[in-house]
């Protein structure tokens, strides 16, 4: 236990760094990050488990923060911990500088997850605990006994996704997960109390959580606290530490900053900044600086972290040569390397609905990828998620033997829950849900796309097809929306998401095999309810690896292209037929993904799409979904959905709506002035 | 107060009609219709107050479903209401009928919100509880006294946006609102217990709201808790009911099929449906009827209500003469006609951000339409929303006489609450947020644009010139994506949303009065953070009411014509003065709504954008976003975004994106080869 002046000046010097920051910037958040300063102080230096020499050490505690626009209290602290120069932090929300205005994932220098989204960062390191109950169940408390810690303001309390994780993470019995809630009652916009009266602690023992309410500036109270969230007894565990925001800021006028919604999200301005700063302890002229006591607390708790992590690894080495193959499996799952599976074990009914095709893919997953989680929203038996769960049992409180999760209803919560299990590391994480739904997914799947976190979503129900639901269950212009993430690029210069939507039951299996090898980016996977009649005889399906190919049985030369993904490639064959009778010869493409195609090289692509040829594109979403392959111009028709769908049988849908060998024949007809 | 053995029949009734179409149709959802008949029944035939003969009475109660799955349910009831014959609902599910899968707004027979995504229902409830409340303050008790009523199930509490409404309508103290909870304990794979160990009935008082618990199958309870709900005493109402999912249910081998997961999601299936049929006193052999004393039960509650809604309108008639210019007022706010705004009256800064031109325009608004409410998810001082702000209060618990409504971080239940508020009547919503967090809205823009409800969206900080903050705030795909519902016809035939991006401040004031006379869909309204150059001296703003249009200034003859919507068209205009320099001739059109554009005579658009013209495209976002206006192929160039943003100042990200005058003049010299 550090002497608490020390501990003062540490925060103290947390809260320089952070206003400095932001001052320097001339853009920021410093008020927060003063008021979290001294409970982030005493994680760091006195709880917080890693190896200073390995930061992607599998056994060390996480650190999630929700609010990212914290992120000059996080850097500062990172900074007295040595993850960052004082340099570095000056540089501050610059160009190619490595603190951003809001953190990016960044393992190695302690930025366990990219945040800004508020409510997200709390959904991940949930997911995390998850992922480390998992591998506890499998590997072991001497490797797995870390904890999980997440950070989360005000308006992440407010956002409707703590509802999802509250109510997951009381039901799980997470118990790994400490939380401390920086409740500091100012928000962006007016003071919390204006939109916010609830009972924030009933509502988290209500959810079944431990509750321990704290001054958050007082470092007893914040160890006190600690401490008992330390021992595991059934029940994750929030913090709520009432903080003043600004903690410490004082006006032009030498008043009190503090508890002013005016800090929150500016620089404090020249007056008050330099007052703040001498209020603090430091100088407003050479304002980055770390102040001697607490290079020496730091550089202690570096040595104490040593001499800790040192026995950690003498044990887990011990472990290792006592099971020497749950070793092996470890560093293997831990490798973040695509799993060895043999795809020829999955068998392919004829005429499949594609969600069944999938199903039959995630049943082979389940026996084969032993850390491999699945979840769905509530609708294993209609996503076909089913067949990962009939192979394991589901997760449960006190029994994370199984490798099913259920989110219940709430998919932006499970989604961000997946993508920080596979954060966490050691795990590889699915989930389903209907199509459309996929929609509330959007922002996780963008954070996805950001950081490059490779989960796979499963969604199913793809198009107006689902029939008598109605439009509130029929996607149209989902496909084209979630494409556009095919087309963004991450910071690596990779497609962000790599998205499949696969012609037959075969096809299936190997956009199934390229998402499972896919561990840089998050692969989507798009799948028909209904059944579907298969490709020709002999198709080559590993052309599919190309992202758009010939189908079997086309002929050359040809008249026309017939282009689709999806269920629409059969459409597509069915009125090649009809065509081929009146001497239109037609080739038909199967396009699964767009992006992967674009990568291919240009001869091949010209290969498929000459240029110059006539092309047909049919989908059941918007035209605009097959613009980027199909084109737009005389050479050029799609035929796709204009409007929402409509509740009837999917086979009326199909006649009414135009998705029928007979239109094909029509359009392609008109198309070709024929 | 009926004979309880009738209500035990009506209630029966509606199970059997629900099973009956269910089975009929061969797909649809009859276990939980059985569970909840008694309750609705309970409310339809003694509680619910409403007009048979004037459907769309202001004064009425509303009664909005959360679970649209549950259709069958409301559809039973209100085929015994007289909104529906038993022939309509024997064709549910099928094509063209009045009767789809999930309900779908139709005010005329008693469906006041299209439902199906769960937990958006209850949002929409709250919103119009805000609505009844606002006008209430306005325009008196006498003609504002009625009860929201919303029926929610588990996947609803499950939802995230419970967390938004719950907080939201205790912090507001919505004493008109009363939601009845059919806590069934099964959902579509699991039983509840499986994702859910909370207490609820906890959680919604940590929230401010009464509970109620009570056995939502009995007849007395059910109406001792809705006498309870009646009276206001500041806070909304919650009645946990809990039910017997698929009540009456028999196997086919005569067993009971109560309680069980099957009976969710599908028929009951040729045995278990004439077992059920016939134990709830039904003819499996003719089903679809309404039993005399079921009949008389609601022909009484017809004639109860006519003299309930005479007393009410010779009272309404009385206050009207009183205060003729309150009820002038109320006239024509009901009547859902575009308000008149003397537009003359915005001052438009030169050189602004769209979002203090937006500003400006919601000042004029807040003191020209009294019926008008303006909303934001706690950024009003970043999205602007504040010029509204300042010229009203914010609605609060007991004084809702204000105009802002005061979201907090839920950028989702915002969404719906203003949709709520709209289908309610009365009142003209608006909201504001960042562009980036549209992603968390997109489930409620989808519904708003399916239902045709004319809500207002107000996106600011709209591409990477939000600068600092980084790319979790900086908006790329954002536009392409939204604008696919601007591609996305509604059952009207209309583009189901118009979007708009104005050029610069005097093009936003346009666009706000579009966005105001647009009574039909909703509008979204995007807007950028950094100031932006006015377009040339002697512009034609009103051209901006045909989508796209050439800007003043532009040479004719010309060489190239450079296209883009928002700030980019200013970054076009500097670089036109580049490429005139070297004799290069350039149109400029401005583009804030392709939608709008394609809407336009054929002979307008070639006006704009000649068959052949090389067109030059730039957009901060990805380059399909143009795609439509720019074409694809020799002829057309678009220099957009790739990749996610970055953190960095916003004029240095410029520079290093290629987002300037000497880009452009680079981009289109190489563009022409010149």
């Amino acid at each position: 236990m550090n002497d608490n002046t020390i501990m003062q000046k540490a925060a103290d010097n947390i809260r320089i760094l952070a206003v400095s920051m932001v001052e320097k910037a001339k853009s920021g958040h410093p008020g927060g990050a003063m008021g979290g300063a001294d409970f982030i102080n005493v994680l760091f230096s006195e709880y917080l488990v890693y190896d200073p020499d390995q930061p992607t050490w599998a056994g060390r505690d996480r650190f999630f923060l929700d609010p990212g626009h914290m992120s000059p209290m996080l850097y500062s602290t990172l900074c007295l911990s040595g993850k960052f120069t004082l340099d570095e932090i000056q540089q501050f929300r610059q160009w190619g500088s490595p603190t951003p205005g809001h953190p990016e994932l960044n393992v190695e220098r302690g930025i366990e997850n990219s945040s800004g989204p508020l409510g997200q960062g709390h959904a991940i390191a949930a997911g995390a605990a998850v992922a480390e109950k998992f591998l506890e169940a499998r590997l072991g408390k001497t490797v797995m006994q870390h904890k999980i810690y997440a950070y989360i303001s005000d308006g992440g309390i407010e956002e409707e996704i703590s509802q999802g994780v509250g109510r997951i993470a009381g039901n799980l019995g997470l118990d790994n997960l400490i939380m401390f809630y920086d409740a500091n009652d100012i928000q962006l916009s007016t003071e919390c109390g204006v939109v916010m009266s609830e009972d924030t602690a009933a509502k988290y023992k209500a959810w079944g959580w431990n509750v321990i309410k704290i001054n958050g500036n007082d470092v007893d109270e914040i160890r006190k606290a600690l401490d008992a969230a330390q021992k595991p007894n059934g029940h994750p565990t929030i913090i709520i530490g009432h903080t003043m925001m600004g903690k410490g800021a004082l006006k032009a006028d030498g008043t009190s900053y503090e508890h002013n919604i005016k800090t929150h999200g500016a620089p404090l301005g020249d007056g008050a900044y330099i007052n703040t700063v001498k209020n603090l302890g430091g100088n407003p002229d050479d304002p980055f600086v770390i102040f001697p006591e607490v290079k020496k607390l730091y550089a202690d708790r570096q040595a104490e972290l040593r001499k800790i992590v040192a026995e950690r690894h003498a044990e887990e080495k011990k472990w290792a040569e006592e099971n020497p193959e749950k070793a092996a499996e470890m560093k293997e799952w831990f490798s973040g390397k695509a799993p060895k599976v043999d795809w020829s074990k999955v068998e392919q009914k004829p005429g499949s609905a594609t969600r069944n095709a999938s199903s039959a893919c995630l049943a082979e997953l389940a026996k084969q990828v032993p850390n491999m989680i699945c979840a769905s929203a509530d609708l294993s038996n209609s996503d076909k998620t089913d067949g990962f769960l009939k192979q394991t049992h589901s997760l449960m409180r006190d029994d994370f033997t199984g490798a099913f999760f259920q989110a219940g209803v709430s998919e932006l919560t499970m989604a961000d829950m997946c993508i920080g299990m596979m954060l966490h590391g050691g795990v590889i994480a699915a989930m389903g849900t209907f199509f459309v739904f996929s929609d509330y997914m959007k922002p996780a799947v963008r954070l996805a796309a950001l950081m490059g976190t490779p989960v796979k979503f499963i969604w199913t129900h793809d198009a107006f097809r689902v029939g008598e639901d109605g439009p509130t269950h029929e996607p149209v212009e989902q496909e084209a929306q979630i494409r556009l993430l095919e087309k963004l690029q991450n910071h690596k210069g990779q497609d962000s998401v790599r998205v499949f939507r696969p012609a037959d039951a075969q096809e299936t299996t190997v956009c199934w095999e390229m998402a499972m090898e896919n561990t840089e980016t998050p692969t989507a996977l798009i799948f028909s309810r209904q059944n579907i009649a298969d490709l020709p005889a002999g198709n080559d399906y590993t052309l599919a690896r190309k992202g758009a190919y010939v189908v079997a049985g086309s002929d050359d030369p040809f008249d026309v292209i017939l282009l689709a993904s999806g269920s629409e490639v059969s459409t597509l064959e069915a009125g090649k037929e009809l065509l081929e009778k009146d001497g239109i010869r037609c080739r038909v493409v199967s396009a699964p993904s767009e992006g992967l195609f674009r990568r291919q090289p240009a001869d091949y692509q010209e290969s498929v799409l000459p240029t110059g040829s006539k092309i047909f594109g049919m989908t059941a979403g918007l035209p605009v979904t097959l613009e980027g392959l199909v084109g737009i111009g005389p050479n050029s028709r799609i035929f796709g959905m204009r409007s929402f769908g409509f509740s009837a049988p999917y086979k009326v849908l199909d006649e009414k709506l135009g998705f029928t060998a007979d239109n094909v024949y029509k359009q392609v007809k008109d198309f070709l002035g024929k």
